[in-house]
């Protein structure tokens, strides 16, 4: 069963959680002075209306005609009820999914790539600058930036450039110049290139290419694809379109479930619903962040200030983090696979109002083709991350004979993944 | 501008355009004899209820709900408005696309496959076989049987099982086996493999390999992805949701414009339409298919009866044919390569009810390009020949300055066939 809204259903105002923040959010810090960083220092990298949005303590910000106009290309997304999965499992629980994998670059990232493309654009930018893994982010940049005649150019971590052509591919198709990371064009990537030309670079090493090339090039910025404030703002026309979608089935969540990479697919599917918590109105809703073991930041991490890149460019960030230089092992949900989490994230999370869960990469492919074989849509192996405990928890409710409604994030599609599962299907998937 | 149905707008009934047709159809005919093809013959291949769809004069036959409820994992699709499209080539022309991409295995093939599967599953029959190219065809009947529970055999082209993983991959997940062809597995192809293991094989190999499947094992059958009768009848959801979309817009399309490989998306989109240019109500509808100049069938082949497959397994069929034997280059719009087209399609044709042209790889690429860029989405190679041919009315309207209404449909996306679009941004892509 699938929940549809009307165009003019798509949100016009962005939710920042912020003011519903049980505490104020510690400050970025410059690391050389150990002071709060003034926001001002910010207009380096992004255009004012970004840095606006960043601190701001407002609750609901308006989105621009000429994004929801770009929205109106794959937005509102569906809500589906996935009974066959249900069947299958034989469970009393309620199970739906919002469904992020509709958009052209087939996942959540153009809902902020829109909004950041736009705001550079009426701030005079003319090149955007930005780092990606495995290219999900970047072809979300690359498909944004074309609309508003904005250049992009994207490190893209070399192994992924050399193993992973498709999304790279995608990115030029979308008119974006892909470098593979490191390179000699900055001079954060020359130390790494000029010893080895062929160095399988780093996310890390990419984004700190990234920001330099953004900082170095006249009316050039940076953009983010997860992480920020911002960004996890322009991702909550996920919640609210869900939020919307239940009612017309007459359902609210129990259990929300989503994946976290750096927390913003996961903070735009559960903000909106985690007011009613924070405000009392629904003080048993349960909200649970799913990681990989390979990269498991808020099960393991430390609570503490801590670099946003390697090369330790960017203000010290409360959050829960391996550590900058920590580099997870190769697992195929490449969007995982970030040191740290989104500073709002890690606050909800320190103080108890969401918790978190990690899982091994063979059970995640197995919900993942569980999920396929039933409900019909391959899953990228991100949002099986989500899947992988919202089997659990239906289980649970079959055993202890529950009927709890579950809602999760289907952050994106696993076509640009089909040999990570091929690897899973000959039973050659490392179980990290 | 997107125009979107609500679940409940599914069509309820598939339309069947065979009462219109100005004269009825040249029946197939038995190769040893030259006599009709009695329609209980095809009972070795279809099941009953295929056959009846068949042969039927019915104008409406219903879909069956277990089909609706499948449907409605993507359906209604949308339609779109393409303004960015129309602004980048300045035209006044009003041009509309319907966008059959959105389904999980990113065609208009499920339309039919699962149509297929249901009444399979219902006669009791417990396998499916069929053959594919590129795998579009066979990725749709792939996701259909796993539905019904029915085992799914698909015998792919070699030369693609070894150069397109991906669609093999994404048959497997759904639960398919895919044999390489030929294979040593039927008389037809063990031929073929005996002499060199290694053989590139062909579409009409993997025809006759998926019958003679069929044919000699119990409980099994066959099924095609487009030129029957039945196979159009199940696509025209695509032009019955069109219609419905382009009246909430106040609109009706003075042209139509689709690809045509066996003829089933354009039927699907076109024959609604048709209908009422058949009953004399739009007399000056315009509908034209569009092909590549490698496999010309409707602008170069001969009218007559041919056989469907290269080892003559099939009956004789009145179509237009570049003959049985003819093997075209290996354009990248696989879903194009037929060396035949449907026999209704062909007889609207032959009757100068609808119009035909043929385009180049590298123009049909330009313009793909061309769409992605404005429009967003990365159309498939196939779709992207009604793209051409839409360019180039669109910028004869600004010409002569009409204002014209045109609808297409994208039959598919190119996230599969993003190695093409890599060679076309090389300009390694060859103008055949």
């Amino acid at each position: 069963m699938r929940v549809v809204l009307n165009n003019n259903e798509i949100p016009k105002r962005w939710f920042n959680i912020i003011p519903y923040l049980p505490r104020p959010l510690d400050p970025p810090l410059d690391p050389n002075t150990g002071n709060p960083v003034d926001p001002s220092a910010l207009l380096a990298i992004f255009p004012e209306p970004i840095v606006e949005q960043e601190v701001s303590q407002e609750e609901w910000i308006d989105i621009p005609e000429e994004v929801l106009n770009i929205y109106s290309l794959w937005r509102p997304t569906p809500l589906h009820r996935a009974r066959k999965l249900e069947e299958y499992l034989d469970t009393p629980a309620k199970i739906y999914y919002k469904n992020e994998s509709v958009s052209p670059p087939g996942s959540h990232k153009p809902n902020t790539a829109v909004a950041q493309a736009y705001y550079n654009k009426i701030s005079g930018v003319k090149k955007l600058t930005t780092e990606t893994g495995a290219g999900q982010w970047g072809s979300s940049l690359a498909f944004a930036s074309q609309f508003f005649g904005l250049e992009c150019e994207v490190f893209m971590v070399r192994i992924s450039y050399n193993q992973k052509p498709f999304r790279r591919i995608l990115m030029e198709t979308w008119g974006a110049k892909v470098v593979p990371s490191p390179s000699n064009l900055t001079q954060s990537g020359k130390r790494f290139y000029d010893e080895n030309p062929e160095h399988p670079g780093s996310l890390g090493i990419a984004i700190s290419e990234a920001i330099e090339r953004a900082v170095t090039t006249p009316n050039a910025k940076y953009s983010l694809g997860s992480v920020l404030n911002h960004v996890l703002l322009h991702q909550t026309v996920i919640g609210l379109e869900a939020k919307r979608q239940m009612e017309m089935v007459g359902e609210y969540p129990d259990i929300i479930v989503g994946c976290v990479g750096g927390g913003s697919n996961f903070a735009g599917l559960a903000f909106p619903f985690l007011k009613d918590k924070l405000t009392g109105e629904r003080p048993n809703l349960e909200v649970i962040a799913v990681e990989p073991e390979a990269c498991p930041t808020l099960t393991k991490g430390e609570y503490r200030y801590d670099y946003g890149d390697t090369a330790k460019l960017t203000p010290l960030i409360k959050m829960y983090t391996l550590g900058h230089d920590f580099v997870p092992p190769p697992i195929h949900a490449g969007g995982l696979r970030y040191h740290g989490d989104a500073p709002i994230v890690c606050l909800l999370y320190n103080e108890g109002l969401i918790s978190a869960v990690a899982y091994k990469q063979r059970e995640v492919f197995e919900a993942a083709l569980m999920f396929a074989r039933t409900e019909g849509i391959v899953p990228a192996p991100e949002s099986a991350h989500a899947i992988k405990k919202v089997v659990d928890l239906a289980l649970e409710c079959k055993e202890k004979r529950e009927e709890k409604t579950i809602l999760f994030n289907l952050s994106g599609h696993g076509y640009f993944d089909l040999s990570a599962y091929d690897k899973f299907l000959r039973g050659e998937l490392p179980d990290t």
